[in-house]
């Protein structure tokens, strides 16, 4: 079996690809990890592959029981919502998924000490953010600290370290590093309810973010270029 | 829907099977999950159904994909060590599985939110273990502290605890208490590599510690009674 050296988890939307793009510049083998959690935006996955075939990286998707993460309004538990009442970053909204980066980060981490790599990473971001409890600087801090205890390789002197690179960039920040690093942002998907073809409504929170993200970095988004 | 006030991790082993009957002396409604991740000892998730059955609880089995814990001896990456060479309690055995405990208590944490349950118990035990560290009081403690930080629950104030009950008791103790609160033992299934009719192989370390918990308690085991 190769080993790699680093698990980078892979949604598909902007944060992860520039994370993605972050860690093979530190790590020569990266494994992609997406899960497939029983979102309604179900696009990103194939963003996902498309995306980790462009850079050269292995890509697995991984099925997670739809069960375990239901209710939210990602995952068939309401509508995403879509006017502009909704401030971001006033309270958690109703896309919250429950404990979804907690999952994620447990089963990169198992992934993680079966390929004896050193790190996963997270596109989590706590700035322009949703006001999500698991994109906090202090959730991160937690579970780096967990995974050095849960482990052979922690307790053996070699934790797997929990990085969240973008955890206090802007929006716009993350873009102008992408470009930097040559991130093909057109191959990726941050809508949560994208129509038939993929392409973003541009009026969930996560499509508003976005395009505030572009309109600063004073960049075109590939992707509501190639839309229109 | 019908909310559960308590998510129980059950392997359908002893330790577990105790678990479960010290929760529902909690709680009125109690969600059992078991985790069919790709375990040779496939036998004890037949083992948890039944239990759940005959306690009245609801029981689902969650699949996990079988790359994410891969390469211990339980999954499949060697043979389960059967010597008495092998001392139990030094250092950490090749039956560890990789961040077992974690994915577990993750995907109950939000099976837990989901169904506005208090607490998420879990079987884990320090006294009579094998050396996992996912097993110790300080992963516990440090888990119940992430669940605190990563979910909308615990920002809200309304924490969901993580609840090992057994982690400072001796096997004998779990089985005098399970004994107490009318666990049928001869329902579970402790062995890591039982014959093709679910039986102990009463040589691994798992079959060791139950064999030594039932003499230390004074009580015949029902399973290796049913099995002569």
């Amino acid at each position: 079996m190769t080993h790699h050296n680093a698990v980078v988890c892979v949604s598909g939307g902007l944060d992860s690809a520039t994370v993605l793009a972050m860690a093979s510049a530190e790590f020569s083998k990266c494994l992609a990890l997406s899960f497939d959690y029983g979102q309604r935006h179900r696009h990103e996955l194939a963003c996902a592959a498309a995306l980790c075939a462009s850079m050269g990286h292995e890509h697995r998707i991984i099925q997670i029981d739809p069960r375990i993460m239901s209710g939210s309004a990602l995952t068939g538990g309401g509508d995403v919502p879509k006017t502009a009442d909704v401030e971001i970053g006033q309270g958690i909204p109703d896309t919250y998924v429950p404990a979804r980066n907690t999952v994620f980060l447990a089963m990169g981490l198992a992934v993680a000490e079966v390929e004896h790599a050193e790190a996963v990473y997270i596109g989590a971001n706590a700035v322009d953010y949703s006001g999500y409890p698991d994109c906090r600087p202090e959730f991160i801090e937690a579970f780096d600290r967990l995974a050095t205890l849960a482990t052979r390789s922690g307790v053996e002197g070699r934790p797997i370290r929990i990085l969240a690179p973008l955890l206090s960039m802007t929006k716009a920040d993350i873009i102008r590093e992408g470009v930097r690093l040559g991130v093909d942002y057109g191959l990726t998907s941050s809508c949560y309810d994208p129509g038939s073809d993929g392409g973003p409504c541009q009026m969930c929170e996560s499509c508003r973010l976005r395009a505030k993200g572009f309109e600063d970095a004073d960049r075109v988004d590939p992707l509501v270029e190639t839309v229109r």
